[in-house]
């Protein structure tokens, strides 16, 4: 085995990978994106090689963060290096690309080489793009959601009245995560809940949450603050939930691929990880969400009955309405603002009702009683305040300050108000483009930043009524965000004459 | 526009890539691999981002090679630096995952994206693996080879005479090229001919040419060669035809993923690019080699030549024998001998079969006389010595020894040969596993390693007949070859009693 001098980058690369000098690699007979077994005394791993013409040396190899990381390599090491075989995972996922179905131990070993970085983001966009077009079989998805339920960290608990909830998103302003985890634990059943920040959206469950109280908990924290309180809103991205799932993510997102098979398997994944039996599923429907036909709605929930079931979870579905923003403030301070208020018994009417229904049904699942009963509950615990007492003891379970008043959370004060030009009713609030505005006023790393709506669909306003306001600390940032308004409207107005020509 | 310093790291990343501090890349919302726009002084590139915790600071910005050479960049440039859109041509890429066609200025935006490096390599990913699942149009892969031969360089000719061949390989031996190129010159017709190197296989042309003369000319130098001998065998790789070619082959080889589509396109891209009339498509048929069903055969073929009419190109193809090898011996030096004695007029019948049948098809397309004629003048060529004349001209032309004998080629001296444990009848040689044992002996970098056969398919030995030799000229690859032997057996017997349970 030849023997090269270890030179260190801590530079991320997604996945391990080395470089060698031409010469070195030409006498290895290694190409770019070829494999190599890399060994110190002790360690080895497998990485993608590149070459370099005169940056590295011959007799050194240049390993980047995550290979110098796994192979636990220092700076002067020797590293022995060999070419690799190709892993048997490429023959799968071609498979895959032909239309066949995986075995349960196939689809476990391209999880694993996934983890043990064997397979490239060339191979594994491959599979992605494999399964959007080929689709999964239900028992493919179940071996897929164990996969990668195994690849990662999980929680694990001895009550058995434990619930979890998941919302596959797409509605701005939609923290009914907040509303339903206090709820449930003041009714005295585990929500150990694990939410993300945001990807395309203004906001995200652990962007809101993380301006009440930290977000990044350890497992031996987060075990804590679910025995002493009955609930958490924590940031999975922190305790390693699923982590195979988060390599796959960064390779669906920028085309946008969310094969059903996918994304079935990465929810449930995920739950299973929570250590929870029951699990209530939000599938929001309509125009601007991610399912926008009934059909397609109905078919995925049953789908997730049955693969939940598959992995020993409790599962139940709803649809809802996810074509209107459910609460008037979209960012992560605004939205934190909204909660606290609702859980004191103001404003937020539609967010409530539908946190209500969620925590009523999972209420109903893990006590045995009926919907309506566990719905009367969910109601009682929110109105009575109970609720709210129980927020409290999670931020102060987590860290944060108890006694926080809504008011209190500072937002953005550079701010415009823009105006109805004439006498109109709004026929449409768009949740995409208020993402896309949000996240140009600096919002969700910007936590002060948002838009606050004056308005819903369905309004009759006069004209110089305020339609909505924009949000951030930053000049530059509100310029930019007004700009961009034209080419992303946030609200629509009723038109009788489209057009003329 | 936000400006950091520039840092650049000569490593080759195969797109351009760029890295920032966790906190610039947080100001800025950009996650890993986002795109950014990088601006200099009068030039912008767009390139994919990494972080880094620790090694690059908080207002530097760390550029690969591809990224600081396409932005012109130095040390210690002040480069700006903002979110770059994503490129429309993901959402091309999206429907061909989805199962639509593309148009021509859809395929022509793909192929600019990637040469402008807007597009990742996973994203790249997505569109090798929606057109093996989906398919292309005869107007779509006429689209594709056209934007793929505008991505490089091309060559043009006066003379209307002007002639090619490509073979689409897979077959030990097979260095037809290097006959039917001076046999074709040797007639008046020009053949501008660009080679490949081995990618899986023992010895590419270009790595075979190589040992008899520099095969990494400029243009302007090839010019020169065809001009002043009518052919030439060049290293395509180094005039940059059809580039774009290039990032599309990385990605699809470790997938083995070869669409006729992309296969299709690339190769009559580059003939296409080598500014010719009339070209001979090879399709070898059989066991081990790329295409092994004849209807599989004959579709290919009519697509050449319906495709190549789009394209303005003069197309016959033929479907050859290509389960077993065409000459005795495997590797670079032993094959460049072996074509220098059958253009002395000794050995190798098959392969001289062969080229005499293309050379003389070309002949007849490009002077018009029959099939039957052309392949007279062409053993004609060949049996007077003229192609060998023309041979050595062009190996001068090219830089090499005109006056070099066949024995004068140096070989390895670290020898094995095996033998028939008993009486036998040789029912099958393995290209595929040629191939692979002979890389084991570390061809084609070193070129003077390969296999000598002692026997060809339907041989009857009797026991201690030598059967092949390995050749190559270190101890260490003898013995690590010899222990893949095994597993990659050369020679298959004529067994009667298959098994015994």
């Amino acid at each position: 085995m030849k023997k090269l001098v270890a030179r260190i980058y801590e530079i991320e690369q997604g996945q391990n990978q080395v470089v060698l000098s031409e010469k070195d690699a030409q006498e290895l007979s290694l190409e770019v994106f070829d494999r190599v077994c890399l060994r110190t005394n002790g360690n080895s791993i497998t990485a993608m090689v590149g070459h370099s013409e005169s940056f590295v040396k011959p007799g050194e190899i240049l390993l980047f963060y995550e290979a110098a990381k796994n192979l636990k390599a220092y700076p002067g090491q020797e590293v022995g290096i060999e070419p690799a075989q190709k892993p048997p995972s490429i023959d799968y996922i071609r498979n895959k690309l032909d239309g066949k179905t995986l075995s349960n131990s196939q689809i476990g070993e391209i999880v694993s080489d996934l983890m043990s970085e064997k397979l490239s983001t060339a191979e594994l966009s491959a599979f992605v793009s494999a399964v959007h077009i080929r689709g999964l079989s239900p028992h493919e998805i179940s071996s897929l959601a164990n996969a990668i339920f195994k690849s990662g960290n999980h929680l694990s608990w001895k009550s058995r009245r434990i619930a979890s909830m998941h919302s596959i998103g797409g509605v701005a302003g939609d923290r009914s995560t907040m509303l339903v985890v206090p709820i449930i634990a003041s009714a005295g059943i585990l929500i150990p809940k694990t939410v993300t920040r945001a990807i395309s959206s203004a906001s995200g469950t652990a962007d809101a949450m993380e301006v009440l109280a930290p977000v990044s908990l350890t497992t031996p924290e987060i075990k804590k603050v679910v025995e002493n309180t009955g609930g958490c809103i924590v940031w999975g991205g922190a305790v390693d939930l699923a982590v195979a799932d988060d390599r796959l993510i960064k390779i669906r997102n920028p085309l946008r691929l969310d094969p059903e098979g996918l994304v079935l398997s990465s929810i449930l994944a995920k739950k299973k990880a929570e250590g929870v039996r029951h699990v209530l599923i939000d599938v929001p429907l309509g125009r601007g969400a991610k399912v926008e036909d009934m059909d397609k709605a109905r078919f995925l929930a049953q789908n997730f009955k049955n693969i939940g079931s598959h992995l020993g979870l409790n599962v139940k579905c709803i649809i809802s309405d996810g074509a209107t923003p459910l609460l008037r403030t979209v960012g992560p301070a605004l939205e934190a603002r909204a909660v606290l208020e609702i859980l004191k018994g103001g404003g937020g009417a539609a967010l409530a009702e539908k946190s209500c229904i969620i925590a009523g049904m999972l209420i109903s699942m893990a006590d045995g009683v009926s919907e309506e009963k566990g719905i009367e509950l969910a109601k009682r615990q929110l109105g009575s305040g109970k609720a709210l007492k129980k927020m409290r003891e999670i931020i102060s379970a987590q860290g944060g300050n108890p006694d926080v008043k809504p008011e209190e959370i500072e937002i953005g004060g550079v701010t415009k108000s823009f105006y109805a030009a004439e006498d109109c009713t709004v026929s449409h609030v768009d949740n995409r483009n208020l993402a896309m505005i949000s996240r140009a006023l600096g919002a969700p790393v910007n936590k002060k930043a948002g838009v606050i709506l004056a308005c819903e669909r369905g309004d009759r306003l006069k004209r110089g009524r305020e339609l909505f306001r924009l949000v951030t600390t930053d000049k530059a940032k509100l310029d930019f965000a007004e700009c961009r308004l034209a080419q992303f409207p946030l609200i629509q107005m009723k038109q009788i004459i489209l057009d003329k020509i």
